[in-house]
């Protein structure tokens, strides 16, 4: 075992996870330049096919921040099963679940969402590690502001 | 502190717990053969009283692969709480949390249930790490589709 | 970097997130004298504004076995989204989410709440790694035994 190795992809692995766990916990916070700042200058956000996708750090706080603003009272995500893969040369990807909570400015039912977000990250020369791509992807929703999502990719029963 | 010892055991930990995030990925992408693959050829899955335990790998797909058929239109399997417990010699258990959410075939309400896995591994010479053992407790269902499950063994409230 | 020093960050990391976990699964199953110990001795925990500010292991186990006795039938307590800091010296503190699903004794509809905990955490010389304080915050309920409960800090919509 190479030991050292070893105990930097250890640390990779839980820095990746805090950028998720922090992307959450800012969104919820209703703190979207803060959440922008996770990204990468020129990262990629697909929220789905609902919405156009979202390029560059500066049009991501930009769209978050219209969405905290017109559409949630609250919100909650709650990030689980996160797998990371760690590529080498300072790239990594990961997928985790993700059961998101939404109350409504406009009183709707609350909004659930049973899904998944798929990350790209990139260890930044003055930053540290930071999002490049996120994708988010629907199990199944209830009462949710969307009507399509970009599916999880589970294969038709017959398969 | 022995140095190498503990990082060994974080990766064991790490790599037990990968395997449960990879049953749940796998069962709710609809891919009972490759879920099947996660487990060890004599392994056992107690899903609750009203089903059969099922012994062997070969067994432990086809039933899931019914469910996948049958039940389930769309699943999400939600882990979280993840202790594990190395035992040593290639050995190791876990408890973790599960919120399971479930969209039926048939059109029925949305099954939801919150209980715990309890896991056994073993590590095998050829394939590393695999899955010796799996019940499902449950501390309550809403809409579900079985009425009996394990219980969690919570004690009773006059304890 | 200094090897030894990271690995043991790691397993203090570990350390401090199994305490949150035992502290559910003892809950879960209905045991308040049990939940009480993974607290320091003169521990504070501070549920919400509508119930007064338990102070001392004593006090919180008799005041989670009331609850435990009279209100729930069963409870579910997923904690996810775990973020630890280190701040040395045998101190720590960590903010993770909470999903908590609460079936009532008295037949009420199951109650839910999205949220999170905010914990401090002592190293003792006697019994390790001790939570010294507990506070819980919602980002929203429903059906929940509790009208009012401290806020996660989202900022106004406006901001």
């Amino acid at each position: 075992m190479d030991l050292e190795r070893s105990v930097r992809d250890v640390l990779d692995r839980e820095a990746v996870t805090a950028l998720v766990h922090d992307y959450c916990l800012l969104f919820d916070e209703n703190r979207p330049r803060d959440v922008a700042e996770l990204f990468t200058v020129d990262a990629v956000v697909d929220y789905g096919p609902e919405s156009d996708t979202i390029v560059g750090r500066d049009a991501i706080g930009a769209t978050i921040a219209v969405g905290l603003a017109r559409t949630f009272a609250a919100t909650s995500h709650h990030v689980s099963n996160v797998q990371v893969v760690l590529e080498g040369d300072g790239r990594a990807r990961s997928t985790c679940y993700l059961y998101a909570w939404h109350r409504y400015v406009d009183g709707s039912p609350d909004g659930e969402l049973w899904g998944r977000y798929r990350h790209r990250f990139v260890r930044t020369d003055d930053a540290g590690w930071r999002i490049a791509e996120l994708r988010l992807e629907a199990a199944g929703t209830v009462d949710f502001h969307r009507a399509r999502m970009h599916p999880v990719g589970r294969r038709p029963a017959s398969a």
